[in-house]
């Protein structure tokens, strides 16, 4: 299969570019008689729309969704959803010079060479603007799963800027703590100093990385397919599909690898006759199946390649050349990642839940008995 | 699909348990006329067996692999390829306990709860010992791209056990100096150091984790398709689909998130009329396809969750208890998971290679002009 | 997968319903660097456009298609390539009976059953409006065959209306003998007889069934992937998933089980230095990929569905009823059959043609020597 | 993916040919907590085995099948399913000749044009033998099913054999009836001639086609994913993937092209407070959707290929040359026919069953009220 589709049941093909008609999403198995407009998906997409503040790129896009397929009368069909988000702010000029130069650490010369052609207006299809689809499909996802396993929840926010660190406890964060600041930090604290390094980094025409911290809450035990489909090697290609990514850690992740078995073990415990697990080191799986426990995760994004300082590069000639990036950019994608973060989750899930009904039917639990 | 699968085109399935008939995998989409016997395959499998030295599980398992189809007087057909490595060293009776008791971090909750049974038997399908499928497929895989890639190599080596790490410089890292000590670290003296730790936690009874460094040499550019099935995205997959995984890394990973764009990025020059970067902090792709260079990759194992000491947990009844394991078991996966990265890997190459050659057609090559 | 894409490797993606914002496709997996503009497209979607002649349906559909990704410049990038048709002559009212009716032999009903709803205006994703999808997708599939295999034809012809029947030489027929009349049949005098026939069903508000037969000439050697995608196997399953068709059948088809084997067997034969068969009993297929020899092959079309005589059936709410359908129809759906049974037929073509050269590599041959 | 599964979560994974270690089958996504032993799989593998009567060919086969994987204590684990049936009565010395020969149509000449390379002993991957992989991944299903949908009924049996032609009546046919004689014919006087006929080809070293009907009885509305994967159209391509297959036909087929719409199509009527129609000329499918009434379809099997006399051919270097087949074969395959096309109807109406589960939830009912 190409490589533009993601999930098995509910299976989405993403699709357009930052400069020509615009970008869109075709979604393919949604469970019918679901309540649906495109009132239901601007929101997500509205917190993902660059020009929201001063720390991300200005380019202004009403990212206006219109849905040309798969609802009637306000209700989904269960037939193929077609979401499509027109471009209104091209500036194709903007881009002239990549043309003839590869941007670096940029997908320009990775395309050219895989394909023998690009889109140079823009990134074309590398364009973070493709994770617009990605949006509109997870929020139609969103309120599937809200029918089909009412509780569950997702939430992500910003857990590093550049050697700027929080530490929340990720069984309380809430979406208003998230939304709270422009960064998406839920530590106020931090959160202030980080929008003061990215101000900084704008102002030297630089940029900075950072990492996005998520977790699902209320899932149900039983999500994941072994032994390749697991459900955190799901999350970690959803992550690694996202731009600028560059690492993915579960549970205890790269410092559990300097904890003795004694120490890293989660011990069961009944609790309300439940079993549960005394720790969480495991990232709410195990064997690659969700066990009930809140999944953890986090994700490192590098510091945006587009930077207005002078770069050296090379023309499509092969000479060597300076690029003084025009165009517009987010000095730090962090901010924007975390709607795009819960997104691919939000993916992950309803796909595992549903592959979950189809091959053992009971409907997933959110709790069990131990048997 | 279900989970068994890996791969699109060089699509492999794996099946069976730890105790029972055996494990194995049927290859389909290998391409034909490939010399191939399970001399070719073997050798890959003698590296992953246990009983290999003091540092890993005694279970003692010849691991002998017989080929039941799609090979004809020793060239590959075309057709599905079902390769079988029989159980002959399994004791069900050394895992009694697992009928009634969850081990701690092991599968045995996860996979009740989401099949309402399970192979109690030594970890059935959640076991490593799963892993000889993959390598068995990926002994095929190298063969092929011995033939389609000539000058592609993969190489993986224990780059921290606990607390102790190495700095070997990837781009020179043989297999012999992997293969020099049983903890397949090249660097001699760390390696003695691991090896006298592990000695230690199996003396208390407990386990150690670590990191597997993993580099692919003379990888074409072009590999990866864009946007879900980047090649970073397939490989985090590959990896976080292998047992005790807890994340991936690739290039400058999590301590990439502490630079500022224009420390990141790596600069295109030319060498040899070849477009190259000066840096490769992007660690071998841009925008999910390689760009030519080494691709570099980290992965995060836990400690092994089976240990020797008493642990808490609690009855599939649901009633408090004390487990204390028997069986056989690695005091540390890393030296045997080397070869099941490299495996993975091969997987994920052959994949993407032989994708691009569906459609773009051109052979892809090890090297590329700019244009 | 959901069952709405199409194809492997050029894998489409059809949506849209026959009245609401239109219907489209997304292509994924399509070569790069072929020139396409709409004008490529559009001739194809004017073949199957309602309105064409008094045999068909009077819905008027400009049916004008806007490519809006996929294309840069005049030519393919490799990326999804979104296809667009707008609905602009739908009416709902003229279907309002349909809300609470289920018509006779169409997909009312069962599109309720399964789905628990259904868009009722029109037929919605039922309505033979859908397969503009898939003449887009053929249009370009044709014009990257254009590119890979030079020589490629597909030629369909209206075979049978009702009991007339004609019988041409599939090894002779041109698409203008086709195009010649509006019936699609390229013998003249059977033409004139089909015309007559359908204009008098159609004034007794009545329809009628009838075969397409198709022919692929040029096609080379090695295009199938037993064992279950048969070439023949994907071609009967491209045909059947089409509207009103009840039957496939290749070569020799039902007649051939007539006959013993040595009357059946195709002897090969050589000339011009290349392995032929002297008969094509076989009709261009052995063991499920083709033998370079012309494919043959023959779909069954039933009436339509909608005809004018009133009807007995249930309404949704399991009353006897009387239906007097409104709306536009074909009385006989042949003439506008043809060029979709080419679309269909160019889709498996592509897909088979980039699945060879995935696996086997070598561009597959027009024709080759015996070994 | 490669042609060798069949399945979307149902799925099966055939492996094998007709000389070498043996055929089999890998079954991923199969419901847990199924009673399962290769007793329950046997008698389906001995309907189809050779050797069985007088009129099918005498290989002698035990065909005894062992379970490798996915079943604990008699019970499904939700794992994959590995069937293995060895190759016991191979004599590839009496296929000498077909080294160097290409039997009329066979797939040994397409196979070598398509994959350079074939196993020339007994015709390898393309032999009738790699339907054991079906039979015994339909027994599976067959078994599931009768957890899942009670009262689910398949039944096929020979409805023609060259022009000796049984009308029997599809909703009275039962299993005794067409197992009551070697031919599979329901109707004794014409099984007894067709008994006759098939003794004289073989007496005549000549072969015979024919026709194999088949009903599905109790199936639930809702089955089948338009726009592709409509319930018909995975049927033809199931069938058609079966070797020696030549045409596909479903409810009128191709007779029904020669009727009026008024005559063809089915009315709705109200039976026992549920939706029926009073004919049934659809064949059970409306729009791609199982509608509740009997499916019926016909198969369109050719003479067999293989015949003792003389044959005009080519040799592998391109000379003309004599065939006189030795080994063994049916001179009619349509006997052994029956329970492989009862064997593809169970694995289309599995993952058909399934698949409906994962999208609509609702189990889907046997008969279901209007609304």
């Amino acid at each position: 299969m190409p490589g533009n589709s993601f999930g098995q049941i509910f299976r989405i093909t993403s699709w357009g570019e930052s400069h020509g008609g615009g970008v869109g999403v075709v979604i393919d198995g949604c469970p019918p008689r679901i309540a649906l407009s495109p009132q239901d998906i601007q929101p997500d997409l509205d917190r993902r729309r660059p020009g929201q503040s001063s720390i991300v790129t200005p380019r202004k896009e009403a990212d206006a969704c219109q849905i040309l397929s798969g609802v009637f009368r306000g209700k989904t069909l269960g037939t193929p959803i077609l979401i499509w988000v027109p471009n209104t702010d091209a500036r194709p000029d903007a881009y002239r010079e990549m043309e003839t130069m590869y941007r670096p650490s940029h997908a320009d010369f990775t395309y050219q060479a895989k394909y023998g052609i690009r889109n140079w207006e823009g990134g074309g299809r590398s364009s973070a603007r493709e994770t617009i689809a990605r949006v509109a499909a997870a929020a139609v996802a969103k309120r599937v799963l809200g029918h089909l396993a009412p509780g569950l929840e997702v939430i992500a926010w910003v857990g590093q800027v550049h050697r700027i660190a929080v530490d929340v406890d990720p069984l309380k964060v809430t979406p208003p703590q998230v939304e709270r600041t422009p960064v998406r930090c839920p530590d106020p604290k931090a959160a202030n100093r980080m929008i003061r390094l990215i101000e900084s980094a704008r102002a030297d025409g630089d940029s900075l990385g950072g990492i996005v911290e998520c977790v699902i809450r209320g899932a149900p035990a039983g999500l994941g397919e072994p032994v390749f489909d697991r459900f955190e090697a799901d999350l970690a290609k959803a992550m690694l599909s996202l731009p600028a990514t560059k690492g993915f850690e579960i549970g205890s992740g790269f410092e559990g690898t300097r904890m003795r078995g004694s120490e890293h073990n989660d011990p069961f415990v009944m609790r309300a006759g439940k079993v549960h697990t005394a720790s969480n080191r495991s990232g709410g799986t195990q064997g690659g199946i969700t066990n009930g426990e809140p999944v953890l995760f986090r994700i490192a994004f590098k510091p945006t390649a587009t930077i207005a300082k002078p770069q050296k590069t090379v023309t499509t000639r092969g000479h060597a050349a300076i690029l003084r990036a025009r165009g517009r950019h987010d000095p730090c994608v962090l901010p924007r990642a975390v709607p795009i973060v819960e997104a691919m989750t939000w993916l992950v899930l309803i796909d595992h839940w549903l592959r979950q009904r189809a091959q053992c039917g009971s409907r997933p639990r959110r709790t069990r008995s131990s048997r």
